[in-house]
């Protein structure tokens, strides 16, 4: 079905059929839909859906579209929404809210679930517990086999995840079972024999991009969360660790190109929230840019005599910063994937240098060849080899070294990114150029 | 267990201890620790360990590293190791090994597996076929699901993810049930009746990008691969989706950064390999660069007249660098996330015209304040801002419009990034200056 079938039947107001279209649709899919609606289409179709579809796609909503949702339903249908809603999930949607919005929407839970949520939302940002579900299954060891999947089928229609179990033991995780382990044994052995002891986890304020390494490393389908005194608290899923991910490398490229990360995406955030993620970078590297500037009138006089120095300069600072940036990005990349780590400074320093007298040598031959003939003059050539010889060193080493050091001091290693790069090593570069030509050509 | 503890061991030959220590340790950390160790080391460790989990320790190793082992062990030994490992992985082994290697490797497989294989290999690079795994569960539509869950037992200890089941007749695709509905359900109820039958699937030809993104929007653990005629031929689960994100994600970061992609980690990389993934794009930048130079050098008489104008050129040029980085970063990343498409371009423009009218004259404000004071001269500080705002625009509607248009092009956006963008916004910067100073001074 759809998006033109879909309003035609809302207009010919045929809703019985329209209800049985949808529940063909994945939630996904129907939030995508919704977002083309007008608000009326909206809330007519939201009510169309059954319960369980109803809260997923929900979840699946825009904050604005929550937003605009929640002042449009009763108090009762928002109470079926959240009762049918993962907690994670709830608590998601209420950091985005305004305050009024959010303390209906609290109205709406029963007093435990209230609790819940206001623990959750005290985890810090970007923390394991801020992401994690408190719903799993918990086992105790003393269980048979055939005891833990009763327990499953019990409790399991309102989990998230029901294919990893966690043994608990007056709370403290002690084991983890998986439910493909307890179909593929006999039903009358204990849960104590069959669960692995040696379990992987995390802790509550643990930053997220830790908790989706972890995920990542050992391909895990949800990880368990424990305090400091190893008693369980939740899991965080497979999913959601997929959703920090994707997150996580946004803020990075943003970042990497001098973008404050934003949380809204590119259409939802308004001129001003583009302006004011884009500006103090901007400004900061126009005002560092201004010292590159003031170096270069401090060769004035030997560009008057030589003018056709000039040039060159925009061939030597792009192909500076061009080599910087290659480098610090293939560093900060490595960070991140755990592929490269602080003590590896030397050794990266060391490769760089070695890439950068292979590169630096084919782009000196390129640009000597070119200039002899456009010249015939084989000195220029040789200066201009020389300098780009050294800009590119130059620049492959700051460009492997301040990632490197930014991480060590506890910084994002991202902000050591192309514009930063480019700017420092545009500076030098113009310094060394002109010590060399000056020295060359006795201006 | 520490690296220490384990040498110290070894070195004592204490092996029914070593034996039992490793049985605490998760295979990816075995595969992590072996690093560090010597090849004779590595093959007597390996030795010591379980046939399942030598298996998974092998699959998590370095490519290297594999190939080392091979080398080392008996044709027995190779034969219990390829036994155990999943299908998927098995090829992806055989991918990075020399044809000697492959050709003993597969020697050890039984004749079905090595058909099976042999088809894997032939599906291209990166589409749904190269990664998914053959071995699933498949179930017929007149079980009862307490016949399913026998058919796990039997055959699910060898299946990689038992916890979707794929329905199938004559072997086409036409439901899908959760182990979860399984074991929340009566077990007398025929599967027929509670299998899904929208099912969401992936085509064996689909890139794998592809792939990852559907299972990341409808938060899947395993999604099915069928061919052109629905036939069900494998899945693919959330584990390996995850790594190809991770993998993808270096790729664009790389060729953002003017690198062509390269399957190895950064210290794995030789220096060749290094230069060879860096210089043609230095190359194509650094003559790009030269257009520049001589549009500079063309200016050499105004220049004469009034030197001072050079000492804005690195600020100029870098702000519209910047700028362009900022957007065109942006662009790539939406596009990569599906939040912007190619049809939004209009709307692009328009939002980056905004910002950038914004951000410019924020910028010209505080350029011109600079400039009053170190030169008190008003005109100068003019054209500088006017020059500003033009840099700007010019480089935010460049930035967003270029991968844009190399999408629809079928071209990577990812290579319209920072290094390209910068080089062309420099000379339409260096034009737009010298066109507004030339008027604004009689030059």
């Amino acid at each position: 079905m759809t998006e033109e079938r879909m309003l035609e039947l809302l207009e010919t107001r045929e809703y019985k059929e329209l209800k049985a279209e949808l529940e063909n649709f994945h939630p996904v899919d129907i939030a995508q839909l919704l977002e083309e609606f007008s608000e009326k289409q909206r809330v007519l179709v939201f009510r169309l859906l059954s319960k369980e579809e109803a809260a997923e796609t929900f979840t699946y909503m825009s904050s604005e579209m929550q937003e605009a949702l929640v002042s449009k339903l009763t108090d009762a249908e928002i109470e079926e929404v959240v009762e049918e809603m993962y907690l994670d999930d709830v608590v998601d949607v209420l950091e985005e809210m305004p305050a009024n919005l959010v303390e209906r929407l609290l109205l709406s839970t029963d007093e435990e679930t209230r609790l819940q949520i206001n623990t959750l939302l005290q985890y810090p940002n970007d923390s394991a517990g801020s992401i994690m579900n408190v719903e799993y299954i918990a086992l105790r060891k003393e269980m048979t086999v055939a005891d833990a999947i009763l327990k499953i089928r019990q409790v399991g229609i309102n989990r998230e995840t029901i294919y990893t179990c966690y043994v608990t033991e007056k709370k403290k995780l002690i084991g983890v079972v998986d439910v493909k382990d307890l179909l593929t044994t006999g039903e009358n052995r204990l849960i104590e024999e069959i669960m692995e002891t040696n379990m992987i986890y995390v802790h509550t304020h643990d930053d997220q991009e830790e908790v989706v390494s972890v995920i990542n490393k050992y391909g895990l389908i949800a990880v368990p969360v424990v305090d400091y005194e190893m008693c369980m608290v939740g899991i965080v899923t497979v999913d959601d660790a997929m959703d920090v991910l994707q997150e996580e490398t946004t803020e990075d490229m943003s970042m990497m190109a001098g973008i404050s990360p934003n949380e809204d995406s590119y259409f939802e955030a308004s001129i001003w929230q583009h302006a004011k993620s884009r500006f103090p970078w901007l400004l900061f590297l126009m005002l560092s840019a201004t010292i590159t500037g003031l170096l270069l009138g401090h060769y004035e006089d030997a560009l008057a005599v030589m003018p056709i120095l000039n040039t060159f300069v925009p061939m030597l600072t792009g192909t500076g910063g061009n080599c910087g940036s290659q480098s610090s990005t293939l560093i900060i990349r490595g960070l991140a994937v755990d592929e490269i780590e602080f003590n590896d400074i030397f050794k990266a320093i060391f490769k760089e240098i070695r890439v950068a007298l292979v590169v630096g040598f084919m782009l000196a031959l390129v640009n000597g060849v070119r200039i002899i003939i456009m010249y015939h003059d084989p000195l220029l050539a040789l200066a201009l080899g020389i300098t780009l010889m050294c800009t590119v060193m130059l620049a492959k080493t700051i460009g492997c070294m301040l990632p490197l050091i930014a991480k060590k001091c506890g910084l994002d290693p991202a902000i050591m990114a192309a514009p930063l790069i480019t700017t420092l090593v545009d500076t030098g570069t113009i310094f060394v150029y002109f010590s060399i030509v000056t020295r060359i050509f006795h201006l």
